[in-house]
């Protein structure tokens, strides 16, 4: 087939192109490189099924040329910085996701592109009512991040519904892999970071009690891969995660111990978030996607070990939050 | 208390705006009279404590300086037509509705106001799963009206955890009255209006099989004006409506026996729902308010009853679907 993946120069979409690559469909990749960076594509460029395209979501002239032909379309661009930091405008995620996202469902219709795969988040629930969090769970983000994403599975909802397409949205855990991202870094490369230009002590943001749901990017991406074969849904919603969830406070003690540090001096700027629309505890309840056979087979903390030995053994780091 | 109604001049603003001067608030009414018409407020206008701004939510400039010493808004402006017509933008809702309404917030934000009540809907559900639909049912919209509506809810519920603020979302039934709305036009309108123009034969959308809840616009008004007094929730989200269903099917016998017509022949286009997006069957669960202490005193059937005498013999029409 031949896909469409935007922000597929990140850390999740450059390795599901890669997947997707040797699953031998055609993949162009459509990224404006605010977040993402080409050198996450270096295995592909020059590839005969592979295109990269440097342009934004917002330029829809460019965006609506490049959907021509194309039989599904991997919607994973956003704004990637679930943090608002006041003083900055409260549009960003409005402009960049719920904005971009309209116009990639506009463009896919005026195309006749009929299949999409959106990556949503966690951050769509809000404070659990109860845990772990099913996919029918009540959705009162906290964030302008979360809101955001709410707002564009409700398009989707609507697109689906109105011009009979097949849509899947998935609503990932905390993504952790190999490659980098500095904007909008995740709890791990936030430690690292601070641990390298001060080894004997380290601010944590939050009490540290808060615990989230951490998965693998590669495991991320055989989930959706797996989603999207085995689903019949027409509308298909699927928790990304796996079982449990770690807290902050462990996340600090397996950076230090891979980094070889001991006595570490931890201070808190002592909110129950770490930021304002911060949800503090979550763990995503997998059971849907394990009813379609599906299972993650690294827990949190085994994907944080991992992940936390990529950041400080390369110091190139993990992804998505 | 300082008063902002957006769609003020609408069916259930313009009587809101009544209320609340009766209650003694200072009310300031902000529409751009795409649906809503100055003729509904004309027992207000020329009172000391009321005034009328004709103006556009995408007006940022004029929206901002309009917020001077509010203390509270009511958010009710909206593109009032749930129904999508083949040919017509997809951008509609979302212009109108999400980002109309993240104006509204942005601008309340830099002006201080801190307290927003919001008429959403019972499109925002989607297909209930089950009936009648809680407040925590999910959100799986299937018209671009009820999408642009989730994403509202989604910015209101981010704003009031960033910003601590107090706010209220109201899921309407179907909101039936006196004044007129052409535009976005109910059942009980296009019955009336069609068998004004042919009294023997009458098309229906749909089978008639579609059964939806009705409320009386002034018990709409009610339900509001308790919840705001008497919830504590720091954002509240309520259904409003009544505790049944009345079927299209009943309405047409409803309205020709108001009219005096036998014999009428019934068409039906066929489809399950009346047009694409529609929600064929749906009942909202009202127990939350009712536990708060409201409940309607006019079932579906009567208050298709009351809103079909006013149109009928005042050619005067309902309100918001």
């Amino acid at each position: 087939m031949r896909m469409l993946i935007t922000g597929g120069a990140g850390c999740i979409g450059s390795e599901l192109a890669e997947a997707l690559i040797q699953q031998g469909h055609e993949v162009l990749v459509y990224d404006n490189l605010s977040s993402g960076s080409v050198a996450h594509l270096d295995a592909l460029i020059g590839m005969e099924n592979f295109k990269f395209v440097e342009a934004d979501l917002l330029d829809v002239g460019t965006l609506q040329s490049h959907l021509q032909g194309v039989e599904f379309v991997w919607h994973l661009a956003a704004n990637p910085d679930i943090k608002f930091k006041p003083g900055e405008a409260t549009d960003k995620d409005l402009q960049q996701n719920t904005v971009a996202t309209y116009n990639v469902l506009e463009c896919m219709r005026r195309n006749g592109v009929t299949a999409l795969a959106f990556a949503s988040t966690s951050a769509v629930y809000g404070i659990p009512k109860q845990l772990p969090i099913s996919e029918d769970h009540p959705c009162r983000p906290i964030s302008l991040y979360g809101a955001s994403k709410l707002a564009c599975e409700g398009l989707i909802s609507a697109f689906q519904n109105l011009f009979d397409w097949r849509c899947f949205i998935f609503r990932f855990a905390n993504i952790v892999g190999s490659k980098m991202r500095k904007r909008g870094g995740t709890v791990i490369t936030d430690f690292v970071g601070k641990l390298q230009t001060n080894p004997e002590r380290l601010e944590i943001l939050g009490n540290g009690n808060q615990a989230k749901s951490y998965l693998l990017c590669r495991e991320c991406i055989d989930a959706m891969l797996f989603a999207v074969t085995k689903s019949s849904e027409r509308l298909a919603i699927y928790n990304i995660g796996c079982h449990d969830s770690l807290s902050v406070e462990r996340i600090s003690e397996i950076v230090e111990q891979t980094m070889g540090l001991h006595h570490v001096r931890h201070e808190y700027t002592g909110t129950e978030g770490g930021w304002p629309g911060d949800v503090p505890r979550f763990i995503l309840a997998p059971e849907k996607l394990n009813r379609l056979g599906w299972r993650a087979l690294h827990n949190s903390e085994q994907a944080v070990v991992e992940a936390v030995r990529f950041v400080v053994q390369r110091q190139s780091v993990s992804c998505k939050q």
